[in-house]
């Protein structure tokens, strides 16, 4: 019975975030994060109080386009609680990276709080490689915003939106 | 064939550390992680170059006798490579707790160092109960060095060995 | 004489802050303080540059509300330095909360800042208890915009304002 | 002529920033940083999605005004990547200051994308004086804009000016 | 009557450690201590496991002397637990400096650990001057082994008692 | 005049450490090093008190014969204060890499020290590349003493000598 429980839940895992846009470093995490799941639902957070470069819609747009080849993982937009969200979805565990003392704090705030409103949710942490230790969604739109080469850093897809998107607010 | 790779290997995650002696802490560690993996090794470290208040074996008998009707916790010694531990299990995961920002910086550390040793080990984090943040195998034997209880910290066994232990350095 | 300087001024400690919204880890602090001072002054400071969820008049009113019973808790709101304030006060001392490694590097450089304008100031630090770690102004906001409930960490009358104010904002 | 092109490189060295406004703690480290590179390009960054309290060209001026005596330090603004304007001014080295565990991460972090960027552009780093350890330019803005006084922080061009900046944003 | 017993046990704070030796930065924190506290308590930790450069009766001795003529600051070694000391002596206050991130979270899990065995007691936080931030008795000892001075570091009869140490060790 | 002292001095600069042996991070800071500073005196700090796998002499022999071939590299062993072997060897730079936050403090701590006895000494940090954040001395030493190959991580002549040096303290 609990064996039952354990293997039904364990199945499914939530990789929530912004993605504004995905990096390579977050493509990283959730192909070492399939090993483990079956299947990882990939969560974009909606919050209209926080400017983003993307849309929601863009940002599922790209994400469904990057792992439309991959059945194990699929992509959610969600808002209300990520406790409520993983619940609607028969998950029990949450994936997360760490990659900076700032990034540890702020996570182990949000686990302990989630912890307090879902009590059955786990928060699994996983560190990058270190090719990806100095990489971040606002390090790429900074660079990118400045002209700058991001092919190694997000998918070619990615590049290219961005280039159209800093093109459009006025920079070539 | 993927899947079925994927799943045999899923199925072991090694908990290394020292447990000199082992928490409160560490069990509730222990017990979250078997809700996603059906067998946890709990892998004391030998480490002839550092002091410790229990010898490995006393550690072993202390984490068999805790674990003793939980089948889906094995104990065991090991030295040599973790990566190298790891493989000899069939264990594709090692689970760690992360409890402040200097267990960080060593784990990230470590992390890395593991995956240059050993490409498909992964390495993944827990962040412990808020009850549990202040705690650890060092705290609890200053404590218990001292003359204070340490009932509320470890098992009703860890606290009785170590006032004999204390008791025979020198303290009643 | 100096003791007559002294324990006049000890008297009274200010405790400033946002407070948008007040938590139940502040009001630990400031139930904590009042066993060491018998005056302690919640100081909401007026920043016309931040933008707050509670204008300053109704986080006086949730505050005064609050502590209506304790006449060892004052409410004042403050504008210009916290050197100043406290001198206008005849406070000599002021309380602040740690509750993570970015809340210290914000609150060593502001100590060392205030020393500079006002060398008899002093800033004492206390550390929330465990449960209050995860904490914050911010979370809470963050918990109850998404509909999630906080009764666990704010006082009722914060929770029932929380609900108001956010329904207001579009949601229910 | 590796010693030909070292040397010749050697002798500019940048000190990128924002510079909003310029504090001594900045003075401190050109100073210091002019004893081992002949030539500092002080280097304004222009960042129009970054809101600040003095225009560009008003940054300009104050750091013109303050180094007018000192040939060896130059004042230029930059927009696009620090990569680029290094390379277009000549420049393999980059100065910056560390003064706490927050910078430190974003200055790693920002050290590492700029060598993928540049592989050739070095970041050396210099920690303040322990009495300019508190001193940002932040904290500078935050004390001018509540009335307290900056003389012993900034030069005393930079205090008139933030003096007449509040004034007009309407306090005295 | 809680005016009473607060006023009365407030009146008398631990300030524990090694001092070994005491530095100036710690007779800062005591004389910024003794404003709020008519009594500190200098209390020397005896620690049979933990190698020291001086004897706790040396270290008392220093201590004595150095405080001789405070009547408010009262010198005593001990063993056991800090908060067994504390109720013995009184003292429902211990106050703790704070330096750097590493200190912090030392002294949080202190802190934590503390309130589980005393909830009474109550641990308080001052920080460093900027200019004392660089300094601790390990730096102290470090100079004076290598020869170098430390007359601006710590008192005049600390750094005779240093200098005899080091040459009877073996350097002059 | 200013002119002649400044490059005079500028161009030695001392890299001091325990070099316990030293890594492929330590030797790229050096050959980014020597791009800025026509001299490098890796400088092995002998320190009586602290427990080595090296002798002071081994870890020259390793140095020189690492060196040997780069006419800008110095090497030395040094006691006494860094501030005055500096002095002896007419450099008023110190290079230090930084790797980690607690690198970070330990380094903040020596360089405020430092200026402290002597005020003409600077000290330039330089952070590793990404593929060396992980490397350490002591993690070499952990994984050599494990059993594990250390060639990707040290010079071939330091990985043979690691692997003698543990088989002689009874591991092969």
């Amino acid at each position: 019975m609990a064996e039952h429980r354990r293997s039904g839940h364990a199945k499914r895992a939530i990789y929530p975030g912004s993605f504004d846009p995905i990096t390579n470093g977050h493509i990283d995490i959730i192909n070492r994060g399939i090993a483990f799941f079956p299947k990882i639902i990939v969560a974009v957070l909606r919050n209209p109080r926080k400017a983003t470069l993307f849309t929601v819609e863009e940002r599922l747009d790209i994400l469904r386009e990057i792992f439309r080849k991959q059945p194990a993982v699929a992509v959610h937009a969600f808002d209300g609680l990520l406790a409520d969200f993983a619940k609607s979805q028969g998950a029990r565990v949450v994936i997360r990276g760490l990659r900076a003392v700032s990034d540890f704090e702020a996570e182990f705030q949000m686990a302990l709080m989630n912890h307090e409103l879902n009590p059955s949710l786990e928060i699994l942490f996983m560190m990058p490689r270190a090719r990806y230790t100095f990489l971040s969604s606002s390090i790429v739109k900074e660079v990118a915003s400045r002209g700058g080469s991001v092919r190694a850093l997000v998918p070619a897809s990615v590049a290219a939106r961005l280039r159209e998107k800093f093109r459009r607010l006025g920079r070539s």
